[in-house]
C-alpha cells in the first residue's frame, strides 16, 4: 500500500517584496510529496528532470524518504523551470518565464513496484500527463486526488474536464473554480464541479483558508493569520498533499477525517510561506507540526 | 442597565443583480438596533430623522421593542439618504447619491432614561458625532464598540483616531483596516490598531467571516457559504449589533463569549444578505437564530 503522487519536479526563481532566489528546487510534486511525507511514510513520486537536476537535489527526496524510482531524469535534458514575481499584496504575481524544457516530452511510466497504490494525487500537471498516469494504474486506487491551475482551463480545458470526472477529490482555489463554472458564489461553483464528477471539493482560499464541499456538508478551515508571508509559492501543492497524506495515514474517507485532512493541509502550507521553496518544510519537527495544528484548533474553537 | 446604539437611521435605494428597491428603511443604526434586539432586551437607540421617515417606519423599532426615545424628529426635515448599486461580485458598490439631510446638522442628545447605559455601540456614523455621543455618556459604559467606514478614513481621520483612541472594541473591515494602517497584513494591521486604543480589533471579512484579535490571541469565525448573496447592505452594521448585543446578553467579556459574539454576529449577517434591507431581519424567530448557529458549528467544527 502507498501513495503515489504525480506532479512536476523544477527549478523555480522567485522574487517577492522581501527578496530573490537564484534557481531553487520547486515544483508541484516536490511540494506535495515533501508535505506528504510529514503524513504518511510510504510516498512514490512520478516526474521527469534533466540532467541538470543533480543527484544534490534528488537528495532532498531521500531526506524524507521518498521513493523516486518513478522520476525520470532525461539524459541531456533540462529541467522545467518557472519563474515567477509576486506583487506587493503577495496574492498575484507575474510568471516571467516558462521554460518547459523536459516536461514538454513527459510520458509518465508507473514502476511496477508503484502498482500497490491505494492513494493517489495528481498534483497540478498538464490534464493529458494526469490522465495518462490514472490510466496505467494497474488498480483503481481508494482514492484520487487532483489539483490543477487557471492555465489548464484557459488551454486544455476538454483534457481537464475529463479527468475532473475520474477522480474523487479535487482541490481547486477559489478563482480557478470561479473561472471552470462560471458562478461567483463558492457554493454554485462546487455544486457545479461535483456535477462535473468529484464527490468532494476542497477551494483553497489563500489566506482565507479552505472550504470542503461533500456529502451535502460544507467545512470551512480557517487560514493561520500570519504577520508575513514570505513566499506563497508552492503553499497549494503543500495542502494537496498533506490533504492526501493525512487520508491515507488514517486509512478512513469519513467527513470527519476530510476535515481533519483539510486541517492539516492548512497547517503544512502555513509552513510553507513562511521561507523561499520548500526550505522551511525541509526543517518541520512532528513537535512543531503537533504546536501548529493546536494553534488551528485554538484558532477556530468556540463553546457553544 | 441597557445597551445604547448611535448610528443613522435613514433612507436607501438599493440596485444589485437581483433587482431593485425604492426607498426603503436603512442605517447603520436601524441594522445594528434591529439585529441587538434578537440578542438582549434593552435596546435603546440615538439618531436623527426628517419629518418624512414617518410613523410606520418608527414603528420597525416599536415591533423589536427598541426604544426610540432618543431618536430625534427634525420638523420639516428629510431624512438621510443613501443610494447605491452593487456589481456583480456583490462585493463591490457605487454610491449613485448621498442626500446628508437632517444627518448634517446632526447633534446626539442622551436621554436621561438612557443614561443607564452599560454597553455602547456607535455605529458607523461621523466621527465627531460618535465622540460627543461618548462625552455625554454620565458614566463610562462597561463597553463601548465602534464601527467606522473608509468614507471617515478619507475625510476625517484625526476626529477617528480620537475616537478610536477611546473605545474598547473596534469592528472594521479588511480593506479599511488596511487603509488606516498602511498595512497588507491583517495580523499587523490589528497590531497597529490596538496600539491605537482598542483591546479587541474585529476584522469584518465579507464572505470570509471575521477575526478577532485580543489578549494576545485570535479568533477566526467562517462565514456560511451562501448560494446566493440578495443585498449585502447593512450586514456589517448587523454584525456590530449582534455583538454587542449578545455581550450585554451574557454581560461577561471573556474571551470566549467574544467568540460567541463574534460567531452571532456573523449569524444575524448571514440572515441579513438574503432578503433586501431588514426584511429578513424584521421576521426572525429564536428557532431560526438557533439554527443557524448550530449551522456554524456544523461548519467549524473538527476533532483534533
Amino acid at each position: 500500500m502507498s501513495l503515489v503522487i504525480v506532479g512536476s519536479v523544477a527549478f523555480d526563481a522567485i522574487e517577492t517584496p522581501f527578496g530573490k532566489t537564484d534557481k531553487i528546487v520547486g515544483g508541484a510534486g516536490t511540494y506535495a510529496s515533501i508535505s506528504a511525507s510529514y503524513m504518511y511514510n510510504k510516498v512514490k513520486l512520478v516526474g521527469v528532470v534533466g540532467e541538470d537536476f543533480g543527484e544534490e537535489n534528488l537528495n532532498l527526496f531521500k531526506q524524507r524518504k521518498i521513493n523516486t524510482e518513478g522520476v525520470e531524469v532525461v539524459k541531456g535534458g533540462k529541467s522545467f523551470f518557472w519563474s515567477g514575481k509576486y506583487h506587493n499584496d503577495m496574492n498575484t504575481r507575474d510568471t516571467l518565464i516558462t521554460e518547459l524544457n523536459v516536461l514538454a516530452e513527459f510520458d509518465p511510466k508507473i514502476p511496477t513496484s508503484y502498482q500497490d497504490c491505494e492513494y493517489l494525487l495528481l498534483a497540478n500537471l498538464t490534464p493529458q500527463v494526469q490522465l495518462r498516469a490514472l490510466e496505467r494504474m494497474a488498480h483503481r486506487p481508494k482514492l484520487t486526488v487532483m489539483d490543477t491551475m487557471n492555465f489548464w482551463i484557459d488551454t486544455a480545458l476538454d483534457d481537464l474536464k475529463e479527468i475532473i470526472s475520474k477522480v474523487d477529490v479535487i482541490a481547486i482555489n477559489d478563482s480557478e473554480a470561479r473561472q471552470l463554472t462560471d458562478e461567483y458564489s463558492l457554493v454554485k461553483a462546487a455544486e457545479k464541479i461535483q456535477k462535473m464528477g468529484p464527490d468532494y471539493v476542497v477551494i483553497k482560499k489563500g489566506e482565507h483558508g479552505a472550504l470542503l464541499f461533500g456529502e451535502g456538508r460544507v467545512f470551512s478551515a480557517p487560514a493561520l493569520p500570519l504577520a508575513e508571508v514570505f513566499d506563497p509559492t508552492g503553499a497549494g501543492d503543500v495542502f494537496a498533499g498533506a490533504f492526501i497524506g493525512y487520508l491515507a495515514h488514517v486509512q478512513s474517507l469519513s467527513f470527519n477525517n476530510m476535515k481533519n485532512a483539510t486541517i492539516y493541509g492548512s497547517a503544512l502550507a502555513s509552513f510553507c510561506v513562511e521561507k523561499f521553496g520548500v526550505e522551511r518544510l525541509m526543517n518541520l519537527s512532528n513537535e512543531q507540526i503537533h504546536h501548529r495544528i493546536k494553534e488551528f484548533v485554538a484558532l477556530s474553537k468556540f463553546d457553544m
